[in-house]
């Protein structure tokens, strides 16, 4: 009989959400352990514990088809974690590896806006689609690419950096990344505080920002303000959706994709963000592609997005 | 017995080359004719009965596997050319169908930088590879690109128009296709010309180029002066491989290749644009990426180039 569950792991830097899925994308049960056990050996050690009282709860690991996990810098190809800066472990991990001994069923990794689009691909709004790339507006912005029903890995792995393209060629903002310019800069979380900033400091206008101190506002306030009618904020999210749309145009000239789709924190802003984006990229577009590309919100459960889109790489193996 | 030959088709706005080609990229044999015969079916016709005494020579159509033809606006998915603005047949012409039907073997066309990058990875310098760019710097630039050993086509068969991504974004140049600012406009040979007539309308500096009408300077007079020594040539060649090698490093942020590889007439400029590409790209990269993507220029013999990449989709027929 075919396997019918699959785990998903959802490593963050501060907490490690896992779950049991079924094949149509229902979490049958979740839990989480804290991710910052310096140990590596110790950490695998208690997400096993924690991670086995769920699948008896299903009928034990027989039931279980394989483990997908979306990691910071997880590397598909080789299995392992590679220098993530946000973890506690230095070098290079072998998590896929370490998950599988553990366990005793396959198991497979990859980065988490990856993990996302297979989600997407597998339960959500993309599915039935080939080709679409997803793009994920959060802290930062990462991107899974998908290509004839399959995630564009590329040579070594680490293909779909799309959050790195540069948008800004002279005198952009700087990236945590250590370069200027790049679409992050602009559009993520982080980004959309600056760009509030950078327009308070500049303008003269009045807005309900100018209540909140600078250095505090943040991408739920623009977006509270904008809600309420605030013009200053409002040009925020348009000025973010212009530079998503005159990127997404360019990305369109690469793989042709059915959709764009787009997931995380600035998603939640709808029409706000969607339609300077809609507006821009078609603006953008070569002649062939105008009216043709969608750009979708995700449809995944926010909360169990990211762990459904790991669990999802668990049905491949 | 395994079929040993197939036929490749480059299809011009005025000449359509043709050829037989074995499984070494050998042309065993070529010839050519008009491409201005406003009679599709006439055009086809004449095709087939030049084409035809070639066959004959290597022992007629059962040895035959397949036909591959690369065309100006090629759809691989519908096998149609699609509103092509250089050939002298209007709408959608069902291409791939009507050699299927006059030659009684598979045949199926793409466009021409397609056709060049399944060239380059059937019988050049990307054999082996599974995941690389071809970057094609004519009088326009186009781009096929591989991923997992195959073509990436998309969502409609449009994919990889690399030469239409925006690289200045604000009073950008006009570009034939009707938007501005695309990386066509700046380093296509037509792009070098117009960066040639720039530099010298805008600086008084001394340049060979200026014994030339300005209207009628090449991309070829920018080279022949370059090779002199000339420095406002030199700095026209390396304003046009700053332009590719920023453009390059979001390239490899999209798909992570192994390789890029240039082909068509600026290629020939060697280290004249290599160095600067390669300065720029390495600038511009993740880190992860810094020193691990190559740039290299196409093997195929130049005259049989495109032939051969056609020929080549007729292996996979």
């Amino acid at each position: 009989m075919e396997k019918p569950y699959v785990i998903g792991i959802d490593m963050g830097g501060t907490n490690t959400a896992f779950g049991i899925v079924d094949t149509r994308g229902n979490v049958i049960a979740k839990s989480a352990i804290k991710t910052d056990n310096p140990d590596i050996e110790a950490y695998v050690q208690e997400l096993k514990e924690e991670c086995t009282k769920l699948i008896e709860s299903v009928g034990g690991i027989d039931k279980i088809k394989g483990i997908g996990a979306g990691c910071p810098n997880g590397n598909y190809y080789t299995g392992n974690i590679e220098f993530a800066p946000n973890l506690p472990w230095e070098g290079v991990v072998p998590f896929a590896k370490m998950l599988t001994e553990a366990f005793g069923v396959p198991a497979a990794i990859t980065n988490d806006a990856n993990a996302a689009a297979v989600g997407e691909m597998t339960y959500g709004v993309a599915r039935g689609m080939k080709n679409f790339i997803m793009i994920t507006l959060g802290t930062g912005v990462g991107s899974g690419i998908v290509i004839d029903g399959k995630i564009v890995y590329g040579h070594d792995g680490f293909a779909g950096e799309l959050g790195h393209v540069n948008v800004v060629r002279n005198n952009g903002r700087m990236c945590g990344c250590g370069r200027s310019g790049c679409l992050e800069a602009y559009t993520s979380a982080t980004g959309v505080a600056r760009s509030a900033r950078e327009i308070l400091e500049m303008s003269q206008t009045d807005s309900q920002l100018r209540s909140i101190p600078a250095e505090s506002i943040t991408s739920k306030d623009v977006f509270d303000a904008a809600m309420n009618g605030d013009e200053v904020a409002k040009e925020i999210f348009n000025y973010t959706g212009k530079i998503l749309g005159e990127s997404f145009a360019d990305f369109v000239a690469f793989s042709a994709p059915e959709a764009i789709v787009l997931f995380g924190g600035l998603a939640k802003a709808g029409d706000l963000i969607l339609n300077p984006i809609v507006e821009n990229m078609e603006k953008n577009l070569l002649p062939i592609w105008k009216d043709k590309v969608k750009v979708l919100f995700s449809t995944l459960k926010d909360a169990d997005a990211a762990l459904l889109g790991a669990s999802a790489l668990g049905w491949e193996l």
